[in-house]
């Protein structure tokens, strides 16, 4: 099976945890792994609102993959965009940022692109209210927060003021709430003694969620304790509201029995919705495998596409089971396919057992000292539930360095409320979260 | 003099070192304070270039106006960039980040703008050849720097390689050799064993400067050792070259006797110039200043403008006795103006004194464990100037928190060569440093 000239090539397309985990279970291999992303580093992605709140920077949570995977001497990175896949040929399409066009010749293919934000159709509302699944996201999200007191403090008038101290969040779990915290935090604590025309205090902080329950996913007794904990902060929330329309000023909501509200707020976080990048689409039209409602591919057991046990699908973007979109899916998904790809390489004529996900819990911070987090048949929130989503943090953050800057960073926040990357740039407020390379601005006027 | 109803009302413009000692002479003074600056930080400049280098994070070397000046109770920051001022009505035109209008009145005007980088008339190579003066400017040019070796690992020929693995700098004053020194160190250690195709410390870096040396302004023996401590780490010097194309390939230059070179450079980062932001002429034309050919303001002996005793000039801005560009001239004639307007509350009759500049020395970094370092007579180079540069920049960061970060970071960098703050984004690659507040790029297309 293997060409002792060429070693067999195994493309994995995406550099999160699941992209990650695949080269790192490949790394003994005799095999030549190529890591295909659109950006340069692996992003710690559940601790992005830390980064956009100003606790973290980006280098604390972002390491470049190429620094990660030095010492994978099987391993070579590329910053490119996979356009499409050609199954027959076994070729790889991609592009880099310049436009350069890349292919790249697989034996086994790694599918890890994960997933983007979405708007349910509806992308006009993007410019309005950014996602945040992205570096560039964090830190437009880390500026619009900090600007909206800025601009509170030099409004025009209390209507505009009031406006500008409102922030509203659509989307109740994990990134919702976090980011909800964060705010009310921020408000509460961070900018204190520092405003003369405003209290950040008073800011609201409202957030709206389409189900009847913030951290649906966490069970109902850790949805009702975290709904309590946020309303202690001071979060309006707003359960059983679809989100109508969204504008500059403002957003309109609709409740379960029709009635439209409109909320007055220069703020719009939306962490609502995901769905797969459009590599996923090309991808099932070139092997026929089906995509769910999401755009998510369904795989067979072993996590390969039915027809083709080339080509294995992982993390956010494979579709099996209902598996949820957790950071513990994706490095076992990953590090799963790495293993299929292993055997093959080494000989194993044996069928891979089937993936089986040894649910680890899950986590969610809400403020300091208070997270909620579920392990099997435990439940915990408060304090307790803090400590266990430190110890869990601290135990997948990559690195030691990374580790011991998050400690420091964390020790000093959580003691002074004071956040050290608070500042931010004023260009390109209202970039929306392209979903491709980012747009160009235009050249300066003449 | 002072009214006891409302206190007298002193406008800051610029929230930089200048702006910011101004403030601090004020402190206990029962006057009114507005630090007006179209950015929320204030930015410790001297060490830009570690940021965008990848050492420091923004929040090492940028701090909230707000945040530093949070104790001072007589002070309150106004985001927004100063557009005019009436002299006669004594009144401050403002422009908010949204295009909102502000008047702010003022007793008296301490102008503390600074400079911004310029292109010599040449206007159309800031595309292609962006300088360094903000935090939008670092970021850019760490994204730039990291991006290049990436393009390069993927460039379709050897041409296209070289071009991505050439650094072309021009400018030989402290922020271009830093720069230079930089890029060799992390071309040399920092991206050791990450590349497949590049060998990354192969990558030139050349620096192109209009004068007969690097560093001129700290005299002949400490530009000839920069300059040979500059090549022993592989920067090719150009002296005496004047450059008159930048395009995105390369750059042309000419030197003494008019011949003409072509160098190929994808990335082309330019130190070379500055000048005064609109808001000077506008000064100068509303009270009759005079400006040199940068736009400076020339100003009396007491840093006031000529007929105008209740409009000060300081920090990069303030044209006087030929001061050079330096944070400590500007930190000592922001105190000074500070003082000035202190001792007039205070209703001394005496005339103040003139402005006298105490000249603390200068200190350029080349690389880990050189620099040169100039204090009076006193001239220092290699690892003695190095322990110089480390105690002065230590000594003059703002805030305990930065100083314990910075010598963290410096640690790690200087024994390990790695940068943490490699991360960059990908949105903006072309987005010029602007005068102004930031463009918006265009909606994404429907």
């Amino acid at each position: 099976m293997q060409d002792h000239v060429t070693p067999r090539r195994v493309v994995i397309l995406g550099g999160g945890f699941a992209g990650l985990f695949a080269a790192r279970a490949l790394r003994h291999s005799p095999v030549a792994v190529t890591v295909v992303d659109r950006r340069a580093h692996h992003l710690f992605q559940p601790l992005l609102y830390q980064c956009a709140s100003g606790i973290l920077s980006e280098g604390q949570i972002a390491q470049p993959l190429r620094a990660v995977l030095r010492r994978h001497h099987n391993v070579s990175c590329v910053l490119a965009e996979a356009t499409d896949v050609d199954v027959k040929a076994r070729m790889v399409h991609a592009q880099g940022p310049e436009g350069g066009v890349l292919r790249l010749p697989y034996d086994d293919l790694i599918v890890a692109v994960g997933l983007r934000q979405s708007y349910f159709g509806h992308d006009d509302f993007a410019a309005h209210a950014p996602g945040m699944k992205t570096l560039d996201d964090a830190l437009g999200i880390r500026r619009r927060i900090y600007r909206a007191f800025e601009m509170a403090e030099t409004a025009a008038d209390d209507r505009e003021r009031q406006q500008w101290l409102t922030f509203a969040l659509v989307g109740g779990g994990p990134t919702g709430v976090e980011l909800a915290g964060q705010i009310r935090e921020i408000a509460g604590h961070t900018l204190d003694r520092e405003f003369q025309k405003i209290d950040p205090a008073r800011a609201r902080v409202l957030l709206f969620e389409g189900s009847d329950a913030v951290l649906g996913a966490f069970g109902p007794r850790l949805a009702r304790r975290a709904a309590r904990t946020l309303q202690s902060l001071g979060v309006e929330l707003h359960l059983g509201t679809l989100v109508t329309d969204i504008d500059a000023h403002g957003l309109t909501v609709q409740d379960h029995d029709g009635t439209t509200t409109r909320f007055e707020a220069r703020t719009v976080l939306w962490t609502a919705g995901v769905d797969a990048p459009p590599i996923a689409a090309a991808l099932a039209r070139a092997t026929g495998a089906t995509q769910d409602r999401a755009g998510r591919i369904a795989v067979e057991p072993d996590l390969t596409i039915p027809g083709h046990p080339e080509i294995h699908v992982t993390g956010d973007v494979m579709s099996l089971n209902r598996l949820p979109g957790l950071a513990e899916v994706a490095m076992q998904s990953g590090a799963y396919a790495g293993r299929v790809v292993r055997h093959a390489v080494e000989g194993r004529a044996k069928k891979p057992n089937p993936f089986k996900y040894w649910d680890l819990g899950s986590a969610a911070y809400i403020s300091r000292g208070r997270a909620v987090v579920k392990v099997g048949p435990l439940h915990l929130s408060g304090t307790i539930g803090w400590l266990a989503w430190l110890f869990v943090h601290l135990a997948f953050l990559t690195g030691f360095r990374s580790r011991l800057g998050a400690v420091l960073s964390w020790s000093v926040a959580f003691a002074t409320s004071s956040r050290r990357e608070r500042a931010f740039t004023m260009s390109d407020v209202d970039a929306p979260a392209g979903p491709g390379f980012g747009q160009k601005t235009p050249p300066p006027p003449p």
